[in-house]
């Protein structure tokens, strides 16, 4: 019988396989991705980075990974149910697309099931967000929401409207007061509450205290949010939000394939994508929690710029 | 009467001028350094950003600061003396210099004077590190640390040999298994057990513990070996540092303006550029405390590299 980490897994490879396909066939020069498999040192899983340097994407990485393991000391206490069983299971895709010209947006999703303390705790997470490198376009901004509102509104309409706003807020650059981009969607959490073998003594101040700014206080209106749904419902919801994603992105890169730039485009990319990197490194709770708990650095920084300038 | 304060902001900025000078003097095209005064938003000082853009140097810039306030409820318990009065000031200088050529080693310097809770507590810190972009020189890094060895002697036969493991210590990317560079020297605290009215009551565990790996453990080495400084020991000690970097870094940067470089090497030097930046943003004290404590960012990010590559 196949497990609830088997299906999820099985779908994050399959996403992956159709993301892909779609954005080689952008390319102009037959560029392709390529793949390289890594496993973590303690050989408890491991993943596959995707990664094509082509004409319309500069740099485009897709990785999943399926890991397991226990917490250190150190994040145990920041992590729901795993202070009692710090064992985690942990599988998803990320991606981040740079594209060369200017005038196509960048663009970062990932969709994520985690599993802590031997299905104690069980919840999805995950999102996508556009990010425009110094020329947003507002049919794209506007498209981009819209095919995820679709997705959201099925199964909640509380979920857009806070998945937004909570894509707002951890895309923030406080340094430089500026978003990120022009947002998207971001949850994480769903299903804290209404899946697992424990599912009364979770407090919300008790976890997120780790992360950006008051991600606590939305998680905590989430899991009121998401009471309603089974496994089946947060997976069924998980998976819309990545096909929406798969159909709508390259729908926006090919929108602007044709539109020519000038080096004062260029360096306004180049300088914007110096921010995206500072918000990775500063900010991003992925990355920072990826690298100080070992994981892989080379997936982990796919999602770092090809070119950046401080200039 | 001359404050200890007003000498230290004096002498911050004597130092810019004199490094300022001598390295548009290896500029073939006459660039210059331009200036930029800030000041604190809440009017509690503020510095002097100056940043040249040449052929030699790709960006170089130098900071003088000199600032006072009350540190956040957050961070006073991270700062010796600063739990019992949150007031404090602190004076410096801070250079990141980035070569255009692949053969010139870039480099870091600085040095501060702080003071807390209206004089509780008082010390120095500083140092400077080489960094070549994937092409060291023995000799260079052997000059380079002989020029600190010189300053440091005379102090104390412990110093240098701290110190440069401080440096070590501090200037090492985990997630790259690497050092950012070739080392030079690290202090902090210098002064903090021999000056301030409060000298009996510090223990090296209680602080440090927000900075980087081991550092309060080398610090609590380093009170040890301080005691025997008074402030102006102290402060004739950070004069000897800056004045070291000063002369050994320009003699580094003229040996190598004759070597041609390739594309190759370029490449080279923007991927250990990208390493640089990982380093500043994810694991530099100066950088993360300056921008969360609402720092000036275009004074902190400074120290980023003019382009970087993750391709």
């Amino acid at each position: 019988m196949q497990t609830k980490q088997d299906i999820a897994t099985t779908w994050f490879r399959s996403l992956r396989d159709q993301i892909c396909s779609s954005y080689e066939a952008l390319e102009p020069k037959r560029a392709r991705f390529e793949r390289t498999v890594w496993q973590k040192e303690d050989g408890r899983g491991g993943g596959e980075i995707s990664l094509m340097k082509g004409e319309v994407f500069e740099k485009v990485g897709v990785n999943i990974s399926t890991v397991h393991g226990e917490f250190s000391e150190k994040f145990r206490h920041e992590i729901p149910g795993a202070a009692t069983n710090p064992r985690y299971w942990a599988a998803g895709i990320s991606l981040v697309a740079h594209p060369r010209s200017p005038f196509v947006p960048a663009a970062h999703f990932n969709t994520r099931m985690i599993v802590i303390g031997d299905g104690a705790r069980l919840w999805f997470g995950g999102g996508g967000d556009l990010n425009p490198m110094g020329h947003p376009v507002a049919k794209d901004t506007a498209d981009f929401h819209a095919a995820f509102q679709q997705a959201c509104d099925p199964f909640d309409a509380h979920f857009y409207p806070h998945f937004k706003a909570w894509c707002d807020e951890y895309f923030y650059i406080p340094h430089r007061q500026r978003a990120r981009g022009e947002g998207g969607i971001f949850y994480d959490y769903l299903g804290l509450h209404s899946l697992g073998a424990e599912t009364t003594a979770v407090d919300p101040g008790q976890f997120g205290k780790g992360g950006a700014g008051k991600e606590h206080t939305r998680a905590g209106m989430l899991v009121a949010a998401d009471a309603a749904l089974d496994w089946e419902g947060c997976f069924a919801f998980t998976q819309k939000v990545g096909e929406a994603f798969r159909d709508i992105y390259p729908a926006l890169v090919a929108r602007h394939l044709s539109e020519s730039w000038t080096a004062e485009d260029e360096t306004r990319l180049l300088k914007y994508r110096g921010q995206y990197a500072e918000y990775n490194l500063l900010y991003d709770r992925g990355t920072r929690f990826g690298l100080m708990t070992g994981g892989n650095p080379e997936a982990i920084l796919m999602s770092l710029p090809p070119r950046a300038e401080w200039l």
